[in-house]
């Protein structure tokens, strides 16, 4: 069996979403499983000096216009949150809550969280909606409740950034294919080539 | 006859490179010309808060990498330069200086510069250097020094970046086609299914 995808991304990252609904089919005509990473990137941000995209000036419009146009070329829905960049590090927590105890359910809610800011226009920040999410995906809302308050689970998201961190991941989303980095949905088709004919 | 596409980039982007490779073939296939426009991003950068992508932490080791991926992965040859990112300015009033006399050889002298730099690694910062591949593409050595330390083509070079960033021009490549904005060579796909379907 060959060795999953690693997919990095950040809730608030609108390329993030994309990715996240092609990378699972993607893979799989390669034979491929792929591991979800989410992390904040705020972090990286300060030291590469980068931004959230739609608080650049010029660029800011553009990377607004971009998600849109991205969206449709890519066939997925999309409708640009209004309130945005938003704080996303308790969806991110609960991911890797829900992942400890079953991957599949993670992924589930990823996806939920993922569609209620992209395409409900929800307020993902709010930690209420967060369990809300991952209580229709089946969570027990108290025990998360409880995690999502304590150091543990805060602790677990910062050793998952840093190793992101460790390997280069600077943006999102961010692909390892068997060692090899590639930055933005729009390196699909690059990976895919990379895929067909191990490597180019 | 449609509208031309716009075509914007500063010489020290290598992937405003890659684009020059393609583009004017990619055009064709739609029954398109294009106006090639060298800008100096330096301007652009500042107001942006932007850098050469080399200079910044994690982005930079990538980017190095992913230039000379996405050359193989376009099928146009690329080696990184030692000297980068390096001054254009010569290059870019030389090119307007030409345009203005024969559009032709402006750009036989764009793609020479593009080359000398990203194929041969040659330091297209030197005004020598400069005055040599446009006399190489037939320039009159002694008037083209002669504007090169005058005003008035630093003042064309000037309005032409400005005129740019008018236009929302934050980065190379960036391609206005029929009022719509791509930035980089990777939205060529989506230029394509634009000019295909008339938008989508």
């Amino acid at each position: 069996m060959p060795e999953p995808i690693d997919f990095y991304f950040d809730f608030s990252s609108p390329y993030g979403y994309l990715a996240s609904e092609l990378i699972d089919e993607f893979a799989a005509r390669f034979q491929r499983e792929v591991r979800w990473r989410p992390i904040l990137l705020g972090v990286v941000f300060k030291q590469t000096g980068a931004a959230p995209l739609t608080l650049i000036p010029l660029k800011g419009e553009y990377s607004v216009h971009d998600f849109s146009r991205s969206a449709r070329f890519l066939d997925v829905p999309y409708t640009h949150p209004k309130n945005f960049p938003l704080a996303t590090q308790d969806a991110a927590r609960t991911y890797y809550w829900l992942h400890d105890q079953d991957r599949e359910t993670a992924r589930a809610f990823a996806h939920s969280v993922f569609r209620a800011l992209y395409v409900e226009g929800r307020d993902v920040s709010e930690r209420n909606l967060v369990v809300e999410l991952a209580a229709g995906n089946g969570a027990d809302r108290e025990a998360l409740s409880a995690a999502l308050a304590g150091a543990v689970l805060k602790a677990r998201l910062k050793a998952e950034c840093d190793a992101a961190f460790g390997k280069g991941v600077f943006g999102s989303p961010y692909m390892i294919v068997d060692g090899e980095p590639f930055f933005g949905v729009d390196r699909l088709p690059q990976i895919e080539r990379w895929l067909s004919s191990g490597g180019f």
